[in-house]
């Protein structure tokens, strides 16, 4: 079938916790996800900085007054939410994702983190023994439903108040082909986004290194770049 | 800078050969340069075979009556070339372009190969020893300028007489920044194509890999995918 928005499911009800959720990228995705109307749970190692985290996003311009969104210990948070995404630093992922097994069982999880190293030359993909980040999460969470998505959403465009709409695809890789209307769905919250399937999860290690080529391109064009996918 | 077409250097006056211009994807893109006017030379193994696609593709649709495209041998194509584009299968690659070391000095070369394999679950991208298709050329040509670029176009789109404008970014690894204006001008020959850099030869990798990824979104929304990217 061709993408078709007007078929996604609703996910508005649902709750979207974020492991990491004090850092750049996660941060920036609750927000928009707070200011679409979302249900919001920001996890952290301190509850108490992801208390703080969720208030300070609560307080930006376009959150509306009522937001549900609150902070706790990333446990606590994978526990209580339906769809979880994974925004931890690459160094520590598989630690951080070993110690959730237990709550994230039966829950959709959404891993968007990019395995890149740094070195004088600028960034490039580190080599991962599951070949992917997000084939590492799904090694470690045999009961969990695993994507990756969200992996080249620029976290300074997620933060920037004054930035309405935010045009790019969000890539989902994944084996479990109806989790692509839901990631889909909660993609399509946020303005100017679609939720694209891109293959299978042994085909997810070009996409999380493809971030290593935006960061490239955003340097050499001083530009927040995404990707869209043509012809769809 | 921000990406500027207006300050592209003009390269209507270059020769571009296609080493492996009898398959699909050279076929196809000779055939978009010779109607956008472009001096054009299909290359392949048998100057025979290369004489027969250059009649083929100059009696399409589109093409100027006084298209100057004609076939040849690699080698000769390497050597009457400005600009050589690699589209030969990945099996074989590094026997034909070490073969053409010497009539590819001092030429730009334009490497399109995507090293991919097939099994039952689909596409998924090959180990290359040196990283990547493109990384395999530079190390075997010393003497040229090489990039990446054109990976990710649709053979057939590129084919189809009746399609006049193919929207995509042609994405551009290479160590030799003053080489993507000339491979950008040489896209932007295409209507609606952008050429954007998108990092060094040890990137590359991804970018050949995702052709995967496009295949996969291919088969699932039954489209010609392509990328642009976006805030540019």
């Amino acid at each position: 079938m061709a993408y078709d928005a007007s078929t996604l499911p609703d996910v508005s009800g649902l709750t979207v916790g974020i492991i990491g959720g004090t850092g750049d990228q996660g941060r920036g995705l609750a927000y928009r996800f707070a200011r679409a109307g979302q249900r919001v749970l920001i996890g952290s190692r301190s509850a108490e900085r992801a208390e703080q985290a969720a208030r300070e996003i609560a307080a930006l311009d376009g959150v509306p007054a009522d937001a549900a969104i609150s902070g706790g210990d990333n446990t606590g948070v994978a526990h209580d939410s339906d769809i979880v995404i994974i925004a931890v630093p690459w160094d520590g992922h598989g630690a951080t994702v070993a110690a959730l097994a237990g709550p994230l069982t039966g829950k959709i999880v959404i891993d968007c983190v990019n395995p890149l190293g740094f070195d004088k030359q600028g960034p490039y993909a580190l080599t991962v023994a599951e070949g992917s980040a997000v084939q590492q999460a799904a090694a470690l969470l045999p009961g969990s439903r695993v994507c990756a998505a969200f992996n080249h959403v620029s976290a300074p465009l997620l933060a920037d108040p004054t930035v309405d709409r935010i045009d790019l695809d969000v890539l989902i890789c994944t084996e479990d082909r109806d989790l692509v209307e839901v990631v889909g769905a909660l993609a399509a919250r946020i303005p100017g986004m679609r939720g694209v399937y891109a293959g299978r999860l042994r085909n997810a290690h070009q996409i999380e290194a493809f971030t290593a080529n935006l960061i490239a391109i955003n340097k050499r064009y001083k530009a927040h770049a995404g990707i869209r996918v043509t012809d769809l």
